[in-house]
């Protein structure tokens, strides 16, 4: 039965009521049981980004009652990870969940929406994009790719790295075969080291070899599961490279525009809810995962030393400034991006800044 | 009609053929149309309190397709403000927004589910609240005031007061009558001062006629609009009292658990979404209103001395611990706040800490 005819026969029906008109009008509004396809960059149930995809689904679901049901792809049951951006564009899938700073192939200016060296941490690129204008020029990068960009997860503050020499000095980088991809491996690379990209299956053979020196990957609780301690010496902080790195939901822009609005709401609020809870999911597992790793397996933690912190952020400006300059949206992006970071490091210095160091004393 | 002749007629009317049927039972789930009443401790449309709750009654009504509609009352238009708990309660409202410090009256171990001074910064609230064991607990203390609590909402790290003299030493805090409520006024008290507690609206009178001496209120935002730099000369950080302060949504137990189960995840998701958008809210905002005041007000903005702060720190974790040796409830609350707070503190000094420092050199 057409929906049209549905209505007509509503309409003239005589066991409904006017008084049940309005239920009917419901129903219609029920009709449309919507199913997609989430493609991901992670193994399927990744702990933390692949498991925020299942949660994102899970929630979707309970809340349309059913109405939108998606089902979630790891990475390589549908499309290969790095395919994901152009299957949600296409719409072979109606979703995606990754990371911006993965299409730069596609367009280098999506990076400044996953994270940036030196940028913002989570909670800042949280208000960047809800209140300080991001999420508009996110939603405009994306339209010329027919697609819809949401938050919808954040790593936090990630970890320096794992090294399999010291880093005292900056001539320690010098020669440093590292994996590390993106902006911080441009840093890298000016700071007189060898930034390599490796695939995620090739990295605990390459660095057990030695055909890598260092590689960076995420934080504690990924990294242990990951069992980089078995291969690597060091374990440096702070992650200079990716200071909160946001996940994305991408939706298809036809596929979204066909969804009722009260489901429109419902899959921003999802995305919402899930961007808050991965972040401080991190947040919560990273610390037993680092006392595991330093009190079981011995792991040595160290920090950079403030000469390197200080030479990285003055190159990772460069850079950074550099990629702002490609073209003009790069540029109006940059603008908004450093003008937010400014004001709200101001603000962090006299808030959350000075009181953890208070804390601490 | 009721549901039961409803569902009768639809059994044996011609007119709905079998595969309709499914759509007839949508409809009943549609039928149940609900209606709320959310008082509130703020003013209507208080900025970022206020305009908080409003904006969670609007995704709730948004997501359920008008299935749930709350009616926001701002403090005295249904209830006076610390009436909110008791109404909540006793079921005259479903729903209430407000911080579970203002309950202390009926449950002082109630104060460890807003903010508690020297404790966890909002971001640490979330990841103990979501993943730590908080919630659990939180629940299990509201359901004796047949409530379920919702984290809805956090201000963030919050200044430190308005003063009208200088404190440059813990000399400076003998005597000091300040408007510091709870237990940031405590251990104010155990540092020699005059903790007073002043209702808002009596605020700035207090203060400008010197029966006062300092106040505190949240931060630069709301703290402009108040317009306290009219009054006094300086304005301390950090909020050692209140770093990272939870606003609660509380939710008539009976009158959630008639919902449907849809309607319970879209409330719960819209808390959860509220709960991150208000505390970046203030992040984004802070900072413009602190410029205000620093250029346009001339604000002399100072930070506490480092032996100010380890002493009220040290006379916090005291007040602190005899709050949770008040009852077996408050010392289980206690112990696991404690416990997840050595932690993630530890974690922080890793990453948010050391990456924030590490950006400031």
């Amino acid at each position: 039965m057409k929906r049209r005819d549905f209505v007509k026969k509503l309409g003239t029906g005589t066991l409904l009521s006017g008084g049940l008109l309005s239920y009917s009008q419901s129903a219609l509004a029920k009709k449309k049981r919507v199913k997609w396809k989430m493609v991901t960059t992670w193994p399927k149930n990744f702990p933390g980004l692949g498991t925020g995809a299942e949660y994102l689904a899970k929630l979707i679901e309970t809340m349309s009652h059913g109405r939108l049901k998606i089902k979630v792809y790891g990475a390589r049951q549908l499309v290969p990870a790095f395919e994901v951006f152009d299957a949600v564009s296409s719409g072979t899938a109606q979703m995606g969940h990754g990371s911006a700073y993965y299409w730069k192939g596609k367009s280098e200016e999506a990076q400044f929406f996953s994270t940036v060296p030196f940028g913002l941490n989570g909670q800042e690129m949280n208000a960047w994009l809800y209140h300080g204008g991001g999420m508009k020029l996110w939603e405009e990068l994306y339209a010329d790719f027919n697609l819809i960009p949401m938050a919808a997860g954040n790593t936090g503050v990630q970890m320096g790295g794992w090294f399999n020499k010291q880093i005292n000095g900056l001539q320690d980088l010098q020669g440093l075969k590292m994996r590390i991809p993106g902006l911080g491996g441009e840093v890298l690379k000016r700071a007189g080291g060898t930034p390599v990209n490796i695939p995620g299956n090739e990295l605990y053979t390459s660095l057990q070899s030695g055909a890598i020196d260092a590689t960076e990957w995420v934080g504690p609780y990924n990294d242990l599961a990951f069992g980089f301690y078995r291969i690597a010496k060091y374990y440096y902080y702070p992650g200079w490279h990716e200071p909160g790195t946001t996940l994305e939901a991408m939706i298809n822009k036809k596929a979204f525009e066909a969804l009722d609005k009260d489901l429109q709401e419902i899959v921003r609020t999802a995305c919402k809810a899930v961007n808050q809870d991965m972040l401080v999911g991190y947040v919560a597992k990273n610390n037993a995962a680092l006392q595991t790793l330093v009190n079981e397996h011995k792991v040595d933690v160290r920090k950079f030393s403030d000469e390197i912190l200080k030479k990285l952020h003055q190159l990772s400006d460069e850079v950074v400034a550099e990629l702002a300059a490609k073209n003009a949206i790069s540029q109006k992006i940059f603008n908004s991006y450093q003008s937010f970071r400014d004001n709200v490091i101001a603000w962090d210095n006299m808030s959350e800044l000075a009181y953890m160091n208070a804390r601490k004393l």
